[in-house]
């Protein structure tokens, strides 16, 4: 490729509804194009201050430690679980879809001893359930998913939080896929260190990833400090514990870069903090009651329609993600990637796969944040009915998009 | 805070001359604002493939795993490291400022046996240093650095490479500093494998790293594979290599998700990946030898200016950095804070202090990318004489900017 051949970027217009990345707030896409800033400039240091606040109002906690990883969602969890766990401690991993293995496979590189529960895809666990585990292998953490967007379904955490702080656990949960979507409640449910990215419901680009983490989760980091040789000053002292194995991860200098000791670790992402930051505000301009409700009530306008076009929701209902929607492939459509293509190409239209078991098996239909609006599922469905129809399988002619309309009339 | 009475983001205009990061390209600000595709969409697998074979030409390789890691550059050093480096492994990390500290910090956590050597801040090795050291400890890595911002040295690396291929061990520079500001020749210099970031000379936002292995390296980490088990399918199999000890850093899962395999892994970083197309475009665009040309010619400019100035300038000058100068700071102005709070404040003008035994003792003045032009070194000199005077330092009126146009009129 000779580089002089190239254009100019120019992104087709698509809009995303598969289960991210998803189309971003247009303040966000202003945001990212604003000129840089020294990373210790005051003006910067003080957006870095900002975003802390911002997201513990995002995360309902009082958690000093509420920053940002400069990596997508998955660095977020790596950040938490390598900075926690030290080798040799044992973890509990209720699976119950893809990202369940991706945190037992994360564990295990921390060298963990990792002892898994699994549940069939498309159902969670009862609170029940993760006690007995818990009183049987005493783990030091827990970890787990509340949202598994591999299976549409959504952990509720309101009494896990509480059985294992009770069981003297430290619990982990990616929030990844549902914060700013789902009802999240750091402090009242009483969960240690969570993580998510921009690129679901908060609706900004991949590629950095908020958390929190509790003084419980500090304190099991600051053992573990250490301070670069390069950055060394007399009085810097090490803690006892074993060295987190990562440098990029490590959530004890994440912290003194963060704090107003602002000790130097890698740059700060100037552009991708300034899409965090005007994330936040978006979300929380709307409001995070209305927002979760604007996503409730469009993913069940998306469910009912889908439904009245005969096709068969996937999972339990009971525990169904409020912004991601699994739907049986009909077995006339195959594995569904035509459909899938031709919805991409000739409406624009990007709906998700599945992985595993679930592979050809489900479409995944994302309602996330920006994209969560009644014009936009109306949009999928009428397309969906069409491409449908063009395959071989007949849905009954509008009768998609009048049961989504009567969702909205109710 | 209350999130409302937050106001939209605005920089304040800063001339960005400390050593990173830097004032971007107006072209790579329009791309941070373009909107998302889906990270599977042809369209961006497209754009993936492209940046690829930008950086390629970037980097003066054939490298096939050409590619970016979603994080700092430091982000892309442990990739590089932690996929390499199996536990027990001996690295040789010669350290002649800062990141070479870090170097040897990043091996450590990946349990390598490290032999360190050491030269003074401001001096470089020799070749014959390095091969000695290699002759006697035979390590199967090397990794160092070739241009180090804390002290404003460039490690001369034409013979380093040769040198480590004779002797059966693999290279690896961190190029963060230099990669688009100074010469680099992967093949022709027999590195295998470089990393770098977009905040220096690329002159994009920090967030992105550009790396590039050689089959060699390739070789060492696809000894190590292994995949997820929430992706796995029946032909999926492990390597024999001990497990990385980092998911998100494993680079034979990003080649399988940079490859044609298209292996989902992390979701590609939109933005920022637009971001670094671009960088590379412009970089491309005005020709790497121009640049480099004018890297040189605006620091001489520099140097010259803060010489004429009675400054005296850091470091072995034949190792110089040609994009960050190091310069005393006179006795008069302390640890010269109160001058780079008044270059900020009073000319939006942002130059930086160092790190370590240099702290409070020499500023780094860069002169990167996007902000390595005759304009922006002669609006330094004046705001720095002016800043310095008000502080007592009284320089020649006027000798720093003629002694630097002198330069370019030579």
């Amino acid at each position: 490729m000779n580089h002089l051949e190239l254009k100019t970027l120019e992104p087709e217009q698509r809009l995303l509804m598969g289960p991210g990345p998803v189309n971003v707030y247009p303040a966000v896409l202003r945001a990212m194009s604003l000129p840089m800033l020294g990373q210790f400039d005051p003006q910067f240091t003080g957006y870095m201050d900002e975003v802390m606040a911002l997201y513990r109002q995002v995360y309902r906690t009082r958690n000093q430690w509420t920053f940002l990883v400069n990596g997508t969602a998955r660095a977020g969890i790596e950040a938490c679980l390598s900075s926690m766990i030290s080798p040799g401690d044992r973890v509990l991993v209720p699976i119950f879809g893809r990202f369940g293995h991706l945190l037992t496979e994360i564990a295990r590189r921390c060298q963990a001893e990792v002892i898994n529960i699994e549940t069939e895809w498309g159902t969670v666990f009862e609170p029940e359930q993760i006690a007995d585990a818990i009183r049987t292998h005493q783990p030091r953490f827990v970890a787990l998913v509340h949202g598994d967007t591999s299976t549409t379904m959504a952990q509720p955490l309101d009494e896990i939080g509480p059985l294992c702080r009770e069981a003297g656990t430290v619990v982990y949960v990616d929030a990844t896929a549902t914060l700013g979507g789902m009802p999240i409640e750091v402090d009242k449910w009483c969960l240690d260190a969570v993580t998510a990215g921009l690129q679901k419901c908060l609706s900004g680009p991949p590629g950095s990833s908020p958390l929190t983490i509790n003084d419980r989760v500090a304190e099991i980091v600051n053992a573990r400090k250490h301070v670069e040789a390069g950055i060394r000053s007399e009085d810097s002292s090490d803690a006892d514990g074993v060295i987190v194995q990562s440098n990029y991860f490590d959530l004890a200098m994440l912290m003194d870069y963060w704090s107003s000791k602002r000790l130097n670790h890698h740059t700060e992402a100037t552009s991708m903090l300034y899409a965090a930051h005007t994330c936040a505000q978006e979300v929380l301009r709307e409001g995070l009651e209305a927002g979760f409700a604007r996503h409730r009530i469009t993913s069940q306008a998306l469910r009912a329609g889908l439904t009245a076009m005969n096709l068969k929701l996937f999972g339990n209902e009971r525990y169904r993600m409020d912004n991601v929607t699994g739907v049986f492939i009909p077995n006339a459509l195959g594995d569904g990637e035509q459909v899938r293509k031709q919805l991409l190409d000739d409406f624009g239209l990007e709906i998700g796969t599945s992985f595993g078991p679930l592979r050809g098996k489900i479409w995944r239909i994302g309602t996330m944040g920006y994209v969560c609006h009644k014009a936009n599922i109306l949009r999928c469905l009428s397309a969906l009915e069409i491409v449908m129809r063009r395959n071989g399988f007949a849905a009954p002619p509008g009768a998609g998009v009048d049961a989504a309309y009567k969702v909205y009339n109710q």
